[in-house]
Protein backbone atom coordinates (compact mmCIF):
# COMPACT_ATOMS: atom_id res chain seq x y z
CA UNK A 1 0.00 0.00 0.00
CA UNK A 2 1.21 3.72 -0.92
CA UNK A 3 1.00 6.55 1.92
CA UNK A 4 -2.97 6.79 2.38
CA UNK A 5 -3.14 10.53 0.85
CA UNK A 6 -1.54 9.04 -2.29
CA UNK A 7 -4.33 5.74 -2.39
CA UNK A 8 -6.92 8.28 -1.96
CA UNK A 9 -5.97 9.58 -5.10
CA UNK A 10 -5.37 6.63 -6.89
CA UNK A 11 -8.96 5.75 -6.01
CA UNK A 12 -9.93 8.89 -7.17
CA UNK A 13 -8.54 8.02 -10.72
CA UNK A 14 -10.02 4.28 -10.51
CA UNK A 15 -13.41 6.15 -10.82
CA UNK A 16 -12.78 7.50 -13.52
CA UNK A 17 -14.10 5.47 -16.79
CA UNK A 18 -11.81 2.22 -18.07
CA UNK A 19 -9.20 3.07 -15.51
CA UNK A 20 -7.75 0.47 -13.27
CA UNK A 21 -5.15 0.05 -10.44
CA UNK A 22 -2.18 -0.37 -12.58
CA UNK A 23 -3.01 2.96 -14.66
CA UNK A 24 -4.77 5.29 -11.67
CA UNK A 25 -1.34 4.03 -10.14
CA UNK A 26 0.53 5.83 -13.23
CA UNK A 27 -1.92 8.76 -12.97
CA UNK A 28 -1.19 9.68 -9.20
CA UNK A 29 2.48 9.36 -9.80
CA UNK A 30 2.42 11.34 -12.63
CA UNK A 31 0.09 14.02 -10.28
CA UNK A 32 3.53 13.98 -7.73
CA UNK A 33 5.63 14.97 -10.56
CA UNK A 34 3.72 17.95 -11.62
CA UNK A 35 4.41 21.61 -9.99
CA UNK A 36 2.35 23.07 -7.44
CA UNK A 37 1.09 25.51 -9.87
CA UNK A 38 0.32 22.92 -12.37
CA UNK A 39 -1.72 20.15 -9.33
CA UNK A 40 -3.66 23.78 -8.07
CA UNK A 41 -4.76 24.69 -11.47
CA UNK A 42 -6.08 21.09 -12.07
CA UNK A 43 -7.83 20.85 -8.78
CA UNK A 44 -9.72 24.11 -9.12
CA UNK A 45 -10.21 23.05 -12.89
CA UNK A 46 -12.16 20.38 -11.99
CA UNK A 47 -14.02 21.91 -9.69
CA UNK A 48 -14.43 24.96 -11.77
CA UNK A 49 -15.99 22.68 -14.96
CA UNK A 50 -18.49 21.17 -12.73
CA UNK A 51 -20.12 24.37 -11.28
CA UNK A 52 -19.66 26.45 -14.75
CA UNK A 53 -20.58 24.11 -17.35
CA UNK A 54 -24.49 23.23 -17.38
CA UNK A 55 -26.62 21.62 -20.06
CA UNK A 56 -28.56 23.94 -22.96
CA UNK A 57 -32.53 25.05 -21.74
CA UNK A 58 -33.15 24.35 -25.29
CA UNK A 59 -30.89 21.79 -26.57
CA UNK A 60 -29.53 19.89 -23.80
CA UNK A 61 -25.59 20.22 -25.06
CA UNK A 62 -23.34 21.19 -22.79
CA UNK A 63 -22.84 25.12 -22.28
CA UNK A 64 -21.69 27.81 -20.03
CA UNK A 65 -24.74 29.81 -20.18
CA UNK A 66 -27.98 29.43 -20.11
CA UNK A 67 -28.48 28.60 -23.88
CA UNK A 68 -25.51 27.20 -26.09
CA UNK A 69 -23.56 28.81 -29.18
CA UNK A 70 -25.66 26.39 -31.70
CA UNK A 71 -29.26 27.73 -30.44
CA UNK A 72 -28.16 31.26 -30.02
CA UNK A 73 -26.51 31.40 -33.99
CA UNK A 74 -28.72 33.32 -35.75
CA UNK A 75 -26.73 31.90 -39.07
CA UNK A 76 -27.31 28.51 -38.17
CA UNK A 77 -30.13 26.64 -40.05
CA UNK A 78 -33.20 26.53 -37.59
CA UNK A 79 -35.32 24.22 -40.19
CA UNK A 80 -33.26 21.54 -38.97
CA UNK A 81 -32.74 19.64 -35.84
CA UNK A 82 -30.13 16.78 -35.41
CA UNK A 83 -30.55 14.47 -32.73
CA UNK A 84 -27.76 13.06 -30.94
CA UNK A 85 -27.07 11.00 -27.67
CA UNK A 86 -23.97 12.75 -26.37
CA UNK A 87 -22.04 15.89 -26.81
CA UNK A 88 -18.80 13.70 -27.55
CA UNK A 89 -21.24 12.88 -30.61
CA UNK A 90 -22.77 16.24 -31.26
CA UNK A 91 -18.42 17.66 -31.74
CA UNK A 92 -18.14 14.82 -34.11
CA UNK A 93 -20.83 15.85 -36.73
CA UNK A 94 -19.57 19.55 -36.16
CA UNK A 95 -16.39 18.71 -36.44
CA UNK A 96 -17.23 17.47 -40.33
CA UNK A 97 -17.90 21.54 -40.89
CA UNK A 98 -21.02 20.22 -43.19
CA UNK A 99 -24.33 20.11 -41.06
CA UNK A 100 -24.97 23.84 -40.34
CA UNK A 101 -28.48 23.40 -38.65
CA UNK A 102 -29.33 22.77 -35.07
CA UNK A 103 -29.00 20.14 -32.37
CA UNK A 104 -30.76 18.30 -29.79
CA UNK A 105 -28.81 16.25 -26.94
CA UNK A 106 -30.36 13.25 -25.06
CA UNK A 107 -27.78 12.31 -22.80
CA UNK A 108 -28.51 8.58 -23.05
CA UNK A 109 -30.62 6.09 -25.21
CA UNK A 110 -33.52 4.28 -24.13
CA UNK A 111 -32.04 0.55 -23.01
CA UNK A 112 -34.27 -2.30 -21.75
CA UNK A 113 -31.48 -4.04 -20.07
CA UNK A 114 -30.21 -0.80 -18.49
CA UNK A 115 -33.78 0.28 -17.58
CA UNK A 116 -32.98 3.78 -18.85
CA UNK A 117 -37.09 4.82 -20.10
CA UNK A 118 -37.93 7.75 -22.59
CA UNK A 119 -38.69 10.13 -19.67
CA UNK A 120 -35.21 9.36 -17.85
CA UNK A 121 -33.49 11.02 -21.00
CA UNK A 122 -33.83 14.47 -22.50
CA UNK A 123 -36.60 13.68 -24.90
CA UNK A 124 -39.79 15.55 -23.92
CA UNK A 125 -37.74 18.45 -24.41
CA UNK A 126 -37.41 17.84 -28.30
CA UNK A 127 -41.03 17.65 -28.77
CA UNK A 128 -41.27 20.92 -27.34
CA UNK A 129 -39.42 22.84 -30.18
CA UNK A 130 -41.41 21.33 -32.98
CA UNK A 131 -42.90 24.16 -34.44
CA UNK A 132 -43.72 25.11 -38.06
CA UNK A 133 -40.34 26.13 -38.32
CA UNK A 134 -38.72 22.94 -37.92
CA UNK A 135 -38.93 20.94 -41.36
CA UNK A 136 -36.56 17.75 -40.63
CA UNK A 137 -35.18 15.57 -37.70
CA UNK A 138 -32.59 14.14 -38.33
CA UNK A 139 -31.70 11.17 -36.15
CA UNK A 140 -28.15 10.70 -35.05
CA UNK A 141 -28.45 8.31 -32.71
CA UNK A 142 -25.24 5.37 -32.26
CA UNK A 143 -25.98 2.33 -34.77
CA UNK A 144 -26.53 -0.09 -31.29
CA UNK A 145 -29.66 -1.88 -30.10
CA UNK A 146 -29.60 0.79 -27.67
CA UNK A 147 -29.24 3.75 -30.54
CA UNK A 148 -31.87 1.78 -32.90
CA UNK A 149 -34.61 1.51 -30.26
CA UNK A 150 -34.24 5.17 -29.03
CA UNK A 151 -34.18 5.89 -32.99
CA UNK A 152 -37.43 3.99 -33.31
CA UNK A 153 -39.30 5.53 -30.79
CA UNK A 154 -38.62 8.70 -31.67
CA UNK A 155 -39.50 7.75 -35.20
CA UNK A 156 -43.32 6.76 -33.64
CA UNK A 157 -43.57 9.70 -31.74
CA UNK A 158 -42.58 12.12 -34.34
CA UNK A 159 -45.58 10.55 -36.98
CA UNK A 160 -47.65 13.37 -34.93
CA UNK A 161 -45.87 15.77 -36.50
CA UNK A 162 -47.08 15.09 -40.74
CA UNK A 163 -45.25 18.29 -41.83
CA UNK A 164 -41.64 17.41 -40.82
CA UNK A 165 -39.10 15.05 -42.35
CA UNK A 166 -37.53 12.37 -40.47
CA UNK A 167 -34.25 10.97 -41.44
CA UNK A 168 -31.55 8.54 -39.87
CA UNK A 169 -27.89 8.57 -40.27
CA UNK A 170 -27.28 5.66 -43.10
CA UNK A 171 -25.81 2.48 -42.31
CA UNK A 172 -22.84 0.25 -43.89
CA UNK A 173 -19.75 -0.87 -44.43
CA UNK A 174 -17.74 2.04 -43.09
CA UNK A 175 -15.35 3.65 -45.45
CA UNK A 176 -12.45 1.43 -46.01
CA UNK A 177 -13.75 -1.87 -44.66
CA UNK A 178 -13.53 -5.22 -46.66
CA UNK A 179 -16.52 -6.64 -47.44
CA UNK A 180 -15.37 -9.75 -46.06
CA UNK A 181 -14.90 -8.77 -42.43
CA UNK A 182 -18.04 -6.64 -41.91
CA UNK A 183 -20.12 -8.85 -39.42
CA UNK A 184 -23.53 -10.01 -40.70
CA UNK A 185 -25.56 -7.22 -39.37
CA UNK A 186 -23.44 -4.37 -40.83
CA UNK A 187 -23.52 -6.26 -44.14
CA UNK A 188 -27.57 -6.37 -43.86
CA UNK A 189 -28.06 -3.15 -43.41
CA UNK A 190 -25.55 -2.48 -46.35
CA UNK A 191 -27.66 -4.25 -48.73
CA UNK A 192 -31.08 -3.25 -47.46
CA UNK A 193 -29.57 0.58 -47.52
CA UNK A 194 -28.27 -0.03 -51.06
CA UNK A 195 -27.89 3.28 -52.99
CA UNK A 196 -28.56 3.46 -56.96
CA UNK A 197 -25.40 4.02 -58.71
CA UNK B 1 -14.57 22.89 -29.36
CA UNK B 2 -16.33 22.48 -25.60
CA UNK B 3 -17.08 25.28 -23.51
CA UNK B 4 -13.71 26.91 -22.21
CA UNK B 5 -14.16 25.41 -18.68
CA UNK B 6 -14.36 21.81 -20.06
CA UNK B 7 -11.42 22.76 -22.54
CA UNK B 8 -9.42 23.31 -19.92
CA UNK B 9 -10.15 20.23 -17.67
CA UNK B 10 -9.51 18.41 -20.79
CA UNK B 11 -6.07 19.47 -21.39
CA UNK B 12 -5.17 18.80 -17.46
CA UNK B 13 -6.11 14.76 -18.54
CA UNK B 14 -4.05 15.30 -21.55
CA UNK B 15 -1.38 16.57 -19.20
CA UNK B 16 -1.14 12.64 -17.99
CA UNK B 17 0.79 10.13 -19.17
CA UNK B 18 -1.02 8.52 -22.33
CA UNK B 19 -3.99 10.12 -22.60
CA UNK B 20 -4.99 11.47 -26.11
CA UNK B 21 -7.51 13.86 -26.57
CA UNK B 22 -10.34 10.97 -26.86
CA UNK B 23 -9.12 9.37 -23.30
CA UNK B 24 -9.00 13.08 -21.99
CA UNK B 25 -12.99 14.09 -23.22
CA UNK B 26 -14.12 10.35 -21.87
CA UNK B 27 -12.72 11.64 -18.25
CA UNK B 28 -13.80 15.61 -18.39
CA UNK B 29 -17.24 14.02 -19.39
CA UNK B 30 -17.03 11.29 -16.33
CA UNK B 31 -16.49 14.32 -14.11
CA UNK B 32 -19.05 16.21 -15.46
CA UNK B 33 -20.87 12.77 -14.01
CA UNK B 34 -20.10 13.12 -10.81
CA UNK B 35 -21.67 14.68 -7.50
CA UNK B 36 -20.83 18.13 -6.83
CA UNK B 37 -18.67 16.04 -3.25
CA UNK B 38 -17.27 13.70 -5.32
CA UNK B 39 -15.61 16.65 -7.20
CA UNK B 40 -14.57 18.28 -4.53
CA UNK B 41 -13.06 15.20 -3.08
CA UNK B 42 -11.05 14.56 -6.20
CA UNK B 43 -9.93 18.33 -6.20
CA UNK B 44 -8.70 18.59 -2.72
CA UNK B 45 -7.06 15.06 -2.79
CA UNK B 46 -4.69 16.42 -5.75
CA UNK B 47 -4.04 19.21 -3.79
CA UNK B 48 -3.32 17.15 -0.43
CA UNK B 49 -1.59 13.88 -2.24
CA UNK B 50 1.09 16.60 -3.81
CA UNK B 51 1.02 18.40 -0.13
CA UNK B 52 1.58 15.10 2.46
CA UNK B 53 3.78 13.04 -0.10
CA UNK B 54 7.05 13.34 0.43
CA UNK B 55 10.42 11.06 -0.12
CA UNK B 56 11.55 9.38 2.75
CA UNK B 57 14.49 10.98 3.78
CA UNK B 58 16.53 7.66 3.86
CA UNK B 59 15.43 5.20 1.17
CA UNK B 60 13.68 7.97 -0.89
CA UNK B 61 10.55 5.94 -0.91
CA UNK B 62 7.01 7.82 -0.75
CA UNK B 63 5.87 8.41 2.81
CA UNK B 64 3.87 10.87 4.58
CA UNK B 65 6.30 11.22 7.15
CA UNK B 66 10.27 12.23 7.00
CA UNK B 67 10.99 8.54 7.94
CA UNK B 68 8.69 5.81 5.76
CA UNK B 69 7.27 2.80 7.33
CA UNK B 70 10.16 0.36 5.63
CA UNK B 71 12.69 2.55 7.27
CA UNK B 72 11.55 2.66 11.19
CA UNK B 73 9.97 -1.18 11.08
CA UNK B 74 12.66 -2.47 13.63
CA UNK B 75 11.37 -5.77 12.16
CA UNK B 76 12.86 -5.91 8.89
CA UNK B 77 15.90 -7.41 8.10
CA UNK B 78 18.54 -4.37 7.89
CA UNK B 79 21.32 -6.67 6.43
CA UNK B 80 19.80 -5.97 3.01
CA UNK B 81 18.89 -3.70 0.61
CA UNK B 82 16.95 -3.71 -2.61
CA UNK B 83 17.60 -1.05 -4.93
CA UNK B 84 15.16 -0.12 -7.14
CA UNK B 85 14.19 2.74 -9.93
CA UNK B 86 10.40 3.47 -9.03
CA UNK B 87 8.32 3.80 -6.25
CA UNK B 88 6.04 0.73 -8.47
CA UNK B 89 8.60 -1.47 -8.25
CA UNK B 90 9.28 -0.96 -4.28
CA UNK B 91 5.12 -1.97 -4.26
CA UNK B 92 5.31 -5.28 -6.95
CA UNK B 93 8.26 -6.73 -4.79
CA UNK B 94 6.73 -5.92 -1.49
CA UNK B 95 3.55 -7.24 -2.57
CA UNK B 96 5.42 -11.12 -3.21
CA UNK B 97 5.26 -10.86 0.51
CA UNK B 98 9.13 -12.74 0.17
CA UNK B 99 11.21 -10.49 0.68
CA UNK B 100 11.44 -8.45 4.37
CA UNK B 101 15.08 -6.06 3.82
CA UNK B 102 15.08 -2.37 3.27
CA UNK B 103 14.49 -0.42 0.18
CA UNK B 104 16.85 1.97 -1.77
CA UNK B 105 14.44 4.25 -4.66
CA UNK B 106 16.65 5.81 -7.22
CA UNK B 107 13.85 7.65 -8.75
CA UNK B 108 14.86 7.40 -12.46
CA UNK B 109 17.77 5.43 -14.04
CA UNK B 110 20.97 6.73 -15.54
CA UNK B 111 20.27 7.78 -19.41
CA UNK B 112 22.87 8.80 -21.86
CA UNK B 113 20.46 9.34 -24.23
CA UNK B 114 17.97 11.34 -21.90
CA UNK B 115 20.63 12.89 -20.43
CA UNK B 116 20.25 11.19 -16.49
CA UNK B 117 23.83 11.36 -15.11
CA UNK B 118 24.06 9.52 -11.85
CA UNK B 119 24.13 12.63 -9.57
CA UNK B 120 20.18 13.52 -11.06
CA UNK B 121 19.08 10.35 -9.29
CA UNK B 122 18.96 9.10 -5.77
CA UNK B 123 22.15 7.24 -5.49
CA UNK B 124 24.35 9.43 -3.18
CA UNK B 125 22.35 8.76 -0.25
CA UNK B 126 22.94 4.92 -0.47
CA UNK B 127 26.22 4.60 -0.55
CA UNK B 128 26.06 7.09 2.83
CA UNK B 129 23.77 3.94 4.12
CA UNK B 130 26.51 1.14 3.44
CA UNK B 131 27.34 0.78 7.32
CA UNK B 132 28.47 -2.54 8.07
CA UNK B 133 24.95 -3.97 9.09
CA UNK B 134 24.27 -4.07 5.76
CA UNK B 135 25.70 -7.47 3.87
CA UNK B 136 23.72 -7.42 0.51
CA UNK B 137 22.52 -4.75 -1.85
CA UNK B 138 20.18 -6.23 -4.24
CA UNK B 139 20.01 -4.19 -7.85
CA UNK B 140 16.47 -4.94 -9.13
CA UNK B 141 16.93 -2.15 -12.11
CA UNK B 142 14.69 -2.77 -14.83
CA UNK B 143 15.71 -5.32 -17.43
CA UNK B 144 16.41 -2.42 -19.95
CA UNK B 145 19.10 -0.29 -21.45
CA UNK B 146 18.93 2.62 -18.67
CA UNK B 147 18.29 -0.29 -16.28
CA UNK B 148 21.44 -2.08 -16.67
CA UNK B 149 23.71 0.99 -17.12
CA UNK B 150 22.55 2.02 -13.93
CA UNK B 151 23.43 -1.59 -12.39
CA UNK B 152 26.52 -1.62 -14.08
CA UNK B 153 27.09 1.97 -12.52
CA UNK B 154 26.08 0.62 -8.84
CA UNK B 155 28.17 -2.89 -9.37
CA UNK B 156 31.29 -1.02 -10.14
CA UNK B 157 31.04 2.09 -7.50
CA UNK B 158 29.83 -0.98 -4.38
CA UNK B 159 33.35 -2.90 -5.86
CA UNK B 160 34.97 -0.24 -3.18
CA UNK B 161 33.02 -1.83 -0.08
CA UNK B 162 34.45 -5.31 0.32
CA UNK B 163 32.28 -6.65 2.87
CA UNK B 164 28.66 -6.01 0.74
CA UNK B 165 27.32 -9.02 -1.52
CA UNK B 166 26.30 -7.29 -4.99
CA UNK B 167 23.36 -9.23 -7.03
CA UNK B 168 20.97 -8.20 -9.05
CA UNK B 169 17.59 -10.13 -10.31
CA UNK B 170 18.21 -12.96 -12.32
CA UNK B 171 17.02 -11.84 -16.25
CA UNK B 172 15.96 -14.86 -18.49
CA UNK B 173 12.48 -16.40 -20.12
CA UNK B 174 9.51 -15.14 -18.14
CA UNK B 175 7.24 -18.35 -16.69
CA UNK B 176 4.80 -19.09 -19.23
CA UNK B 177 7.31 -18.05 -22.00
CA UNK B 178 7.53 -19.95 -24.95
CA UNK B 179 11.62 -20.47 -26.32
CA UNK B 180 11.02 -19.48 -29.62
CA UNK B 181 8.74 -16.07 -28.58
CA UNK B 182 11.64 -14.66 -26.93
CA UNK B 183 13.38 -12.20 -28.19
CA UNK B 184 17.20 -12.62 -28.51
CA UNK B 185 18.40 -10.71 -26.45
CA UNK B 186 16.07 -12.46 -23.11
CA UNK B 187 17.09 -15.97 -24.55
CA UNK B 188 20.66 -14.64 -24.23
CA UNK B 189 20.84 -13.67 -20.85
CA UNK B 190 18.84 -17.07 -20.08
CA UNK B 191 21.46 -19.10 -21.64
CA UNK B 192 24.24 -17.26 -19.60
CA UNK B 193 22.33 -17.18 -16.57
CA UNK B 194 21.58 -21.18 -17.21
CA UNK B 195 21.17 -22.71 -13.34
CA UNK B 196 22.55 -26.50 -12.28
CA UNK B 197 19.28 -28.26 -11.69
Amino acid sequence: MYPSALEKLIEYFRSLPSVGRKTAERYAMAVLEMSSDEVLGFADQLVDAVKKIKHCHICGCLTENDICDYCKDENRDRSTICVVQQPKDLMAIEKLGQYHGLYHVLHGAISTTKGVLPEDINIDSLFKRLDENVREVIIATNSTLEGDTTALYLTKRLRDYPHLTVTRLASGLPMGGNLDYADDLTLLRALQGRTRQ
